[in-house]
């Protein structure tokens, strides 16, 4: 049997659920290859009105999702709310990207005399990879776990999906589970389009499953190594798709510090340790000038973070892993300057630790950026925070170069600085997947425009893991040469004009019809 | 000191060129890393401006380039003649695609408030991925390697390129390298941007450099894995393109025999032998149907392979393979029915034998379609086909599950036989990249919707290596998050409509300015 926890008291308790056999493992697996080829047949229309289903489904089950979440992972209900909302909310947007229809990618090249002789005809859109594996996240139940960016990615892309439940919200991931049949069960989906999958073993058995063609993962670097060696051994190699480590610096500038110090400090604050430090954006290195400006700024900064409540993490193992990691980092020559565990402890806190949870202190560490290696920018996984003072841009600039490249980079800067954005701006660029101006980068806005993705090791892919684009990674092209129409997806026939394409090179917008789908 | 040789007579010339040594290959891999930050600093205007030169430069030394190839590959002039427009019309289309814009997938999304509460404005687009290592490959000595599709579009992502020479044609390689150099000068191109590195533990070196950021191959399977290994010890692995290996099933159906089977012999002979069979696309599988049509179908294809002369392969090693693997298929149960060599052979076919050129005897072999294993359907590279005869559908569909799949799947089909083509349409989509109608897998369109590609182990990703969309390969996103319009690419700012953008989740073309690029 498996077990959850509570992470505030740390009381471990057996829920009714079995780990996934291997067996198990291929019953699933199977189902969903055989739901893949009904699914695809369905087409767009079909997928659409699934994810909104999905969404609305969702929504429905909101306050038993979030009362169970909340339990398992001690993330409270404000913030467990919003992560519903946004769940529902990336079904929908993939919903209408899947009408819209450029995810497919059309494109016509018409037979024709060319320069090299006569060419054929030759027409190609993408078509669903087939069944998706997906690891879900310690840090998202929801968001990037059973009713996640990839579920809405697999099934917009036409793709069933099979989810491995993270061990920290087993409940959570068994009744994401349901709320996603309610959905199947109301659009008459093919039965396997959904599937959950329990335990380590499981996801090992998945990833080598001969019905898996692609598969997704958010969590730890370790993780995703053992998982690629897996699909390395594989007779046929799979696309994997991780979301890996980010330390995601974030760059005070002198002018920025003296403008409006105050109010980075707080929102520096907020941004570390929100959701308790574990979001893959957290900022965990922030270079701060030297100079009055900069010591008001980190004063302020270390204020916060002294007086800060202690916090509960998700699960035992990041609550190890956070001590150790904070140690390293001090033994690195990191000087430990705010501890909220430094201040008596409130009554609720006190709950909380006496009672065994997984609590710990917000931290705020301190070297210069002179002396910052990529050992000092090991990515701490909750509320940590290194500071880095730094006299002149170049050690910036040096820096960027020995730290471990990220999801994210963030410049807070001022108008009149402009010489100081264009110096660092090729560097941000070089260093991250998504280049933030005078904010923060935690909360990624679900979009079409979103990238969260980044050179290694912020992820091992050039593909985003939020955001409609998302959806790519589950799509494969195919090109058909002189079919008959008959034999074209609806989407390449001469007669169908609902979606944006590409024909005889120029991008062709949809005709009166925009937009059915079908 | 390097050596190529004569294939024609097997004689072997110490060329000029030295292996490339590891200091040699780190000097090269940090000049590309050098004219990478310049060349993207340029934007799309100069890549197309470059792309262009490169075309015209190509075409400029036609003459020099087929001689020079012909001697180490003995493809003859018409194919390298042809080979050579293709490759400099490559170049133009690519810097035709550049100009458009569409490439760099520039999206908009502006602040505003949202059902999540308020959202920050974001914009992305593709930027270079950095220098990239192109593997060339042996059969294409200008469109697979120093002036091929890889170059062109690491060029038109913005990426300088290092490629590895095939040990085939090295002299032909360096000239090529000349070629490219000529369009640098002449366009004043970043000193890096093209490179050439000889000898096979050059390549590896490449790989496994810091500064390379993305590498592309088109060679066998076993030397792709070494490659692939390598890049997995790295720090930081990069993306890895294998364009792999095919055997380019092509059924044709009992209506099709009976119409046209003369015709389709004749195709089938000149598709499976041109190039000397050393084609990537070349169709190793043939499913004819039993009965009189198929009977005579087979008769027409076996007479035109037992009159064929002895064909020139591109090296030793090919040669031996070749020879080795027609063993094994008659080993494994193939029956040999026809063979060029039994024929008494032609003068011309005397000379090359005689002074041990690498000639092989076009060959053809027989199974059927229930005894069709995987271990009979191993792609054989060379002159060589194996039939294998149906009488029912279900048992070429049962054989489409037991193959490797492949780049191409072709179908011969009558108009009346919809129910056959319906059948066969899903095994074939599933099994390939590119399903080809009554025509032949070889001869491969560069355009806008060409996917030349296809599911493990024809190539180990989800992208095409011909045709405009290759491009992607050597791009990755990037999200700019509030960013000042100073501080983002001239593609997303406000003020700039010369190329398809998304915003505000729909597409919208080009203003009045469009195509000017910059």
């Amino acid at each position: 049997m498996l077990t959850t926890t509570d992470p505030r008291t740390g009381v471990s308790a057996i829920t009714a659920l079995e780990p996934t056999t291997r067996s198990g493992v291929d019953a699933v697996a199977e189902r969903a290859a055989k739901a893949a080829s009904e699914l695809h047949r369905r087409g767009r229309g079909f997928r659409a009105a699934l994810l909104d289903a999905v969404a609305a489904s969702v929504e429905a089950a909101r306050d038993r999702l979030v009362s169970t979440a909340d339990a398992e992972t001690g993330l409270g209900a404000a913030r467990l709310n919003g992560e519903v909302s946004r769940s529902a909310f990336q079904f929908k947007l993939f919903a209408e990207a899947v009408r819209e229809g450029s995810l497919v990618e059309a494109m016509i090249d018409h037979g024709a005399e060319t320069i090299l002789g006569p060419a054929p005809d030759v027409r190609r859109m993408l078509v669903p990879i087939g069944p998706v594996a997906v690891f879900g996240s310690s840090n998202f139940p929801f968001a990037f776990s059973v009713l996640g960016g990839d579920t809405a990615s697999a099934i917009a892309a036409g793709s069933p999906v099979v989810i491995k439940a993270h061990g920290s919200h087993l409940l959570t991931s068994q009744l994401s589970l349901e709320v996603l049949q309610e959905a199947a069960r109301a659009t008459d989906a093919p039965e396997g389009t959904f599937n959950v999958v329990f335990g380590q073993e499981a996801g090992l058995a998945l990833v080598v499953h001969p019905a898996i063609r692609a598969a997704s993962f958010t969590g730890s670097l370790a993780a995703a190594e053992s998982l690629q060696r897996a699909i390395n051994r594989r007779p046929d190699p799979i696309p994997f798709f991780g979301e890996l480590s980010s330390i995601n610096p974030i760059v005070i500038t002198e002018g920025a510090a003296r403008a409006r110090g105050a109010d980075i400090a707080a929102g520096l604050f907020a941004s570390f340790t929100g959701s308790a430090g574990q979001l893959c954006t957290k900022p965990g290195v922030a270079f701060i000038p030297a100079g009055a400006s900069g010591d008001a700024l980190v004063e302020s900064l270390k204020r916060s973070t002294a007086e800060a409540h202690p916090q509960v993490l998700l699960n035992d193992r990041i609550r190890a892993s956070f001590g150790a990691i904070s140690e390293r980092l001090v033994k690195g020559g990191a000087a430990r300057v705010a501890i909220g565990f430094d201040l008596p402890v409130s009554a609720t806190d006190t709950g909380g630790r006496s009672s065994g949870g997984f609590t710990v202190a917000p931290t705020m560490l301190e070297t210069s950026a002179a002396l910052l290696t990529e050992e000092l920018a090991e990515e701490c996984f909750g509320p940590l925070i290194v500071v880095a003072r730094y006299s002149a841009l170049e050690e910036v600039r040096e820096a960027f170069a020995r730290i471990p490249k990220s999801l994210t980079a963030t410049l807070h800067v001022e108008d009149d600085e402009a010489a100081v954005t264009a110096e660092l701006s090729p560097v941000m660029e070089a260093s991250a997947g998504r280049i933030v101006f005078n904010s923060y980068p935690t909360g990624v806005r679900v979009t079409w425009a979103q990238h969260h993705g980044g050179p290694w090791p912020a992820t091992n892919s050039q593909h985003t893991s939020v955001g409609v684009t998302a959806v790519r990674r589950f799509l494969r092209p195919v090109a058909w040469q002189n079919a008959p129409q008959a034999a074209l997806p609806e989407e390449l026939r001469d007669s169908y004009e609902a979606i944006p394409r590409r024909i005889d090179g120029l991008l062709v917008l949809p005709g009166p019809d925009r937009g059915s789908g079908r």
